[in-house]
């Protein structure tokens, strides 16, 4: 039984590439007390992590060289020395992008197969079902009527806010950057209105999706997007910082028309977050998703990629808009 | 008795010029049931005008060519159609820059010259000092020990701010743009440290008076004081968009720096507002204020120009930094 291990191994300038990251071999690691040998299953791949290969502050610590990249890891437990865990069971952590790890049984939590599909507990009912949630709900607040727009709206956070607003009910827009996006958005989760935004007049189909303005403003890429999007606020609008995906691979901070008069004129407030903000209300966002699910009110999409060797290539894919839905490489099981 | 008025003559490129406005000579209106006849005494001039000078949105409708400037005037009554008001009463209201004006007994309130100079009911008891109560308190929630930065310092609406902030407890720190006025906020403020951005390395004087990062941040100027101290944001800062007076005059949609990414990693709020947005609570801050200015733990400054005539020069001297305090023209009393 061999490891191997995906590290750090360059600092990119612009889109991460495969040299980006190495494969190391190592041994499967020896547990101490309190420990748990984690077979990985499924790895998220996330936008965010692009901001922890900068030098500079992001959400969370940077990443150094060498670093193994680590990120929401979805594995069976295959050996343990915890009283909490049995092998075979399923749980979840913040583990390095490797085939096995180990972990200390209070830094994992449990996943129940019985609740939703395994991987939902990366997506849908995990982190960027959260963070759609407590961003939507406790930034937003939107108010049957209103509308919503939301930029990157066929990522994984981008169609859950979206079906948050419907449940709401809002009126919801999105936008995205392929047909085929634009396509599930409207027939698979029944949009009011959805904009590719790569080809469409931006500003007219905006306006024409939002007759009375933007009352909620979801933000997942900044750039353009938001920028058109500032012109349309409603008095009293509420913007959700949550993403800056059209910023990420730029090392200089990127110029663009102020928003700041736009937010005074409208008393408009915007407001970034990361979703560790609300750790301790977690259980009441997940409780709430997953009785949506179970009642057909929420869908989620998924986009798979077989294989550990191609974890990188996955999350590259991030910044080129391949995947529809939540990115997830598919490790084993 | 003979009536004089401004009416707005030409829509301002830039800064506004005299040619901005012209005189008028017009007779004394006749009241109606439920009005009284208003003697100017003291007008007050203020940035956000300019805005109304725009044909795009602002906080409020904007002129059309040939209207009367209104804003916030005091007078006397000098003849009543209205029991509410004997001639003599000291009154105020959205009045015209006018000599004389008619007004509806309901649309005025009364000013007590017994709870402070008149003219304040302009300044630190009036709009300025409510605008720099709410949008502190409100939006900004200072806490005991929080670093608060306020640009614009010296203007009506920052020194209360920076007063109201260190009441609470709070390292202050302003910005400014005159050694005269930065000399006022040390010196008769008392202000932790302020700045005189034309002058000083800004990024560097602004890293040492706010050692710990930036907790809230009150901004009445915009532009590249702005964009230095966005920098400085610790996780969860308050930024309140009162004013943009770097702004005011250009017609195009400023570019710079883009603040999103600093909202994102620091999970910081951004909020534009306007005063009467807390028109119910006016009775409130008032109140509080008026027993902050007994106790003499709130000063206030006023820039007073003398009379009617010179309404133009104060008003565009507010673009090119001449007053420190409250600007007022004095018609008379």
């Amino acid at each position: 039984m061999k490891n191997k291990e995906i590290i750090f191994a360059n600092r990119p300038t612009g889109v991460p590439t495969l040299d980006t990251f190495k494969f190391v071999d190592t041994e499967v690691p020896q547990l101490e007390d309190g420990e748990v040998l984690v077979r990985s299953l499924y790895l998220s791949v996330d936008p965010y992590l692009r901001g922890r290969m900068r030098e500079g502050k992001s959400y969370v610590a940077p990443f150094q060289l060498g670093d193994v990249i680590s990120n929401s890891v979805i594995g069976e437990v295959i050996e343990s020395r915890s009283e909490t865990y049995q092998p075979g069971d399923l749980v979840m952590g913040m583990l390095g992008w490797r085939l096995y790890n180990r972990a200390a049984a209070v830094h994992l939590v449990k996943v129940d197969p019985r609740l939703a599909p395994v991987s939902t507990a990366l997506g849908v009912l995990g982190m960027p079902g959260l963070t759609a949630y407590f961003g939507l709900l406790d930034i937003g607040q939107p108010r049957e009527g209103e509308t919503v727009v939301v930029s990157g709206a066929a990522g994984a956070v981008g169609m859950t806010v979206l079906q948050i607003a419907k449940i709401k009910g809002c009126r919801v827009v999105g936008t995205a950057g392929s047909d085929e996006k634009v396509r599930y958005l409207k027939e698979e989760l029944g949009v009011d209105a959805a904009i590719n935004y790569k080809t469409a007049d931006l500003r007219q189909s905006l306006k024409e999706a939002c007759p009375k303005g933007v009352d909620v403003y979801f933000d997942n890429v900044g750039g353009e997007v938001s920028d058109t999007i500032m012109a349309l606020l409603r008095h009293g609008a509420r913007i959700i910082i949550c993403g800056q995906i059209s910023m990420y691979n730029s090392n200089e901070v990127q110029t663009g028309p102020r928003p700041n008069g736009y937010l005074l004129v409208n008393s408009a407030l915007m407001k970034g977050f990361i979703v560790t903000d609300y750790t301790a209300r977690f259980a009441e966002g997940i409780k709430q998703m997953a009785q949506w699910l179970s009642e057909g009110k929420l869908k989620y999409a998924e986009s798979v990629v077989e294989g550990f060797e191609n974890t990188p290539q996955a999350f590259i894919g991030l910044f080129t808009g391949k995947n529809l839905g939540k990115q997830i490489v598919k490790v084993a099981g």
